[in-house]
């Protein structure tokens, strides 16, 4: 089992995975593990992996074997468990609770070779219906605050399976820059009575030097404060606070701006790993006015040393409005 | 020149490297620099960085020549730079200034062969001296709010330079996580009345099983909520707030506990790489009641996926307890 500590200090929590339990050295034997030929992600491997929670497949096709171009399954080895109470308890002045939530990949396609961004659009809309799909399922269980989404894509942004998935991790907490990110857009609200995100979105379109792409409901831009390079943000123009509340037809044009953002940061950064992570209200939260739903995609440039995440201080050697421009030129492929 | 740039949402300040300009196929030529046989902090080489702003070197012996057992020089390639004014200015709902600030390297001793850990005692607190010397002569600057004071050992963790060193960087914003930790802190103190890491001192002394070694003024800990695996915390055992005017008698003991912490660190998990930060009081803050300073250090075992730094949400494979066990239980060596 892990269980979740909170730090009495700064409120953050984190995930202490007892089970795992890696000694000093069990460290250092990533890389081994995660090459080698056999895939549990390909097609034909499906008994390999814990079965199916959703898929989209082949009409006719049979649950836990070929067939399907996407599959979600429960992750072997979560960092959570469904199962059990949150037995929230003290220990002095401590605060900790069972590690209760769910851990899921989405198998983004049944090919090896595939990634996000080659996929055609019907199978990348299909990837966000998946995401949709799934938040809307575990929102219902009572215990659970929130739902993150995100992808670890190559072997340093993470990634301990080449073969091309996004994972779910939904959570009896809700994280620290979530938090952050509420409070801090709420207090505008109050001062403003608009959206800061909304601002911003009005603000990067009118000024045009941080906006890679746009499309009629979406922006692609490099915010403003970038912390890494070539940053990209995913915003739709239209307030709404929860993705996977959004309306069905916001998914194709999403699908299009993410595939084509992700298609340039490769080519500009020669497929650099990356990841993205979705931004998104708790799962309690209604039509809240202050927030906003957006993906931030961050390409692994730079080594991020110690001392920048001990102190949530950065340094980015690429001014958002130089790699805007980057990639804003990269035209006709 | 850089500049620092306010996240709007979250109120994070980020240092944007303006003159560096590293356009897209700059990136991944990291490792190419930082080898080589050619080091500019050995000894004899003292004309191949900037003059020094302070020494500890044999009597007689002449600034920025051979002799010496300590130097802080400015950092050839700065974040930030000393001339010039903060010109704050808002940009629509952004806020910037110039990335004024000092940014100083502590070559810790002349031979290329010595790590920190491996210092006679004299020559660790001689490292903690000049941290000292440098935070007191630098909060004299009315532009700055706060000195950070930290170390990357080992590629991995960030070293660009093989040769010991720590560096420092004076700020005019106070670093988001210090903020977090001030105003989480003064949260307790008007709940409770106490200091939460006085609090955490005694619970850690009582309970025992997150202890890694003791003495009379200092505590060596791994934190109840720890982030990240090994993470050794360490503490005055009374109160103080500010490293730089803790008392003089303080130097021996904290260089006694460090350098043996960083030892059982060492040998634990064979010399990893590693990162320390220093966390104390911002510089116009004199006395406060409910902060505390201490000294972080994180040794890098596992791949920070982006999520985790994206997030604010971090796993940790190894329970802290096991961590301090393991580590109390290293004798004689």
């Amino acid at each position: 089992m892990s269980e979740l500590r909170k730090d009495p200090i700064t409120g953050r929590w984190v995930i202490i995975s007892t089970e795992r339990g890696r000694r000093p050295s069990d460290f250092g034997i990533e890389k081994a593990r995660a090459k080698g030929g056999f895939c549990p992600f390909c097609s034909g491997n499906e008994d390999k992996t814990p079965p199916e929670i959703l898929a989209y497949r082949q009409e006719g096709s049979k649950p836990n074997g070929p067939g399907w171009r996407l599959r979600v399954v429960a992750n072997k080895f979560p960092v959570l468990r469904v199962e059990g109470d949150l037995n929230k308890e003290g220990v002095g002045l401590y605060d900790r609770m069972a590690g209760i939530g769910a851990h899921e990949v989405i198998i983004e396609s049944p090919d090896h070779e595939d990634t996000l961004s080659t996929l055609p659009p019907k199978h990348f809309e299909e990837v966000l219906w998946a995401y949709r799909e799934r938040m809307l399922d575990l929102r219902k269980d009572f215990r659970l605050r929130y739902g993150m989404i995100f992808k670890n894509h190559g072997e340093t942004a993470g990634a301990t399976l080449e073969h091309s998935h996004s994972q779910l991790i939904a959570l009896p907490v809700i994280p620290h820059l979530v938090m952050e990110e509420m409070s801090g857009s709420r207090d505008y609200y109050h001062y403003k009575e608009r959206c800061i995100f909304c601002d911003i979105v009005h603000q990067e379109i009118h000024e045009g030097e941080r906006v890679v792409l746009e499309n009629q409901e979406f922006l692609a831009i490099t915010p403003f404060a970038s912390f890494s390079p070539f940053e990209c943000w995913i915003l739709p123009k239209r307030h709404d606070c929860s993705f996977e509340e959004s309306q069905a037809s916001m998914i194709q044009p999403l699908a299009a701006i993410f595939s084509e953002a992700l298609k340039r940061l490769e080519r500009a950064l020669n497929w650099p790993p990356y990841n993205f992570i979705l931004h998104t209200a708790p799962f309690a939260e209604r039509k809240l006015e202050y927030y906003h739903w957006h993906f931030e995609i961050i390409p692994k440039l730079t080594r991020v040393a110690g001392f920048e995440w001990g102190s949530g201080f950065f340094v980015n050697p690429t001014p958002p409005e130089q790699a805007a421009k980057f990639l804003r030129e990269m035209e006709g492929f």
